[in-house]
């Protein structure tokens, strides 16, 4: 690609910078999240990915498409994570662990396509399997709570649907502040969420 | 006020809705939070008021005076539930417990103007005084927790500022699923919140 617009001076003698879909998506996924998807245009993804419109259908065919594959990115390994090992053989309280493990580890690995599929909403075709997608991830992990309610390590006074909605509640809003160079690692975020959730903050 | 356009036909002899500063606030604070702020225009205001532009100059001077007052709406309540006797005295667990449960009851009060806050960007000095409020709110709450681990009652492993960002993480989300009407009350969803942030949700 040589259509390069970004009105970067290039030292002579360095390459112009090889766009691959790649490359798009993770430009598409920014302005997606900054401007909405609606109100991003094929001229907005022009703008920030310093390429012409036709060499952005040279690598997808619809706006439409950039966003399924941007959400894939952070749906592909949050459904991937409900049938791990760790999540489908064990007791429940273990498999509700590796959830929220693997959910932290995801969200920091990919945080700016967690963010995308977070700022969904439902207008398009793809944003309704996006959602449809939340649910059944969401239906796991209260099926999971359930479960450890039946095998009597959880208390009994918890209900199952609402308590899942807050342990992910409190997960998803992690993207609002946290930055992985900033703060601490993924692993004892992890930690700490699971500390407070399973046990809580009470000396017991 | 005879400026309605809203369109619906009035059966003869109802009055027109008479609107007021709060009427045209409640739905001005709808249109920042479908629209954003940035995105929404006076031509909007009008359109989903019913009124002229110039009757809502009538009741306003600017936009950003409209933001204001509906921020206002949700952290008046929020700032003031800081200062109360639940919050400024007893045992530090006990005045987290209140400032949980007023926040929740507050969000579940007065969830448009919650909603609006929790999206709020920082473009403009009204946002950057809300989000202002908003972080001195938050150093409130890590305080609390502070003291609660000086006073032994919390456990000594728990990093403070991050603990108050997962529990107001934990709240604030539940802006995404709640409805005081379907859903379980404020002081059910504030005791469920406690529970699972104080004690987990562990069998001890």
């Amino acid at each position: 690609m040589s259509e390069s617009r970004s009105g970067r001076t290039l030292p002579s003698g360095e390459a112009r910078p090889v766009y691959n879909l790649d490359r798009l998506l993770e430009v598409a996924v920014r302005v997606f999240t900054e401007r909405g998807y609606d109100g991003t245009s094929f001229t907005h993804l022009a703008e920030a990915s310093g390429l012409s419109k036709s060499s952005i259908f040279h690598h997808i065919e619809s706006k439409e498409q950039l966003l399924r594959l941007g959400l894939e990115r952070a749906l592909d390994p949050l459904m991937a994570s409900t049938e791990e090992e760790g999540a489908v053989s064990g007791p429940a309280m273990d498999r509700l662990t590796h959830l929220i493990r693997r959910n932290i580890e995801i969200m920091a690995e990919r945080l700016p396509y967690v963010k995308l599929l977070l700022g969904v909403h439902g207008n398009t075709e793809t944003e309704r399997w996006a959602l449809a997608q939340r649910r059944a991830y969401d239906k796991v992990v209260a099926g999971v709570v359930e479960e450890a309610i039946a095998e009597g390590v959880v208390r009994e006074d918890i209900d199952a649907p609402t308590t899942a909605r807050l342990i992910f509640g409190m997960i998803n809003s992690v993207r609002e502040w946290y930055h992985p160079e900033r703060h601490t690692t993924p692993d004892e975020l992890a930690a700490q969420v699971c500390s407070l959730v399973l046990d809580g903050i009470r000396r017991h």
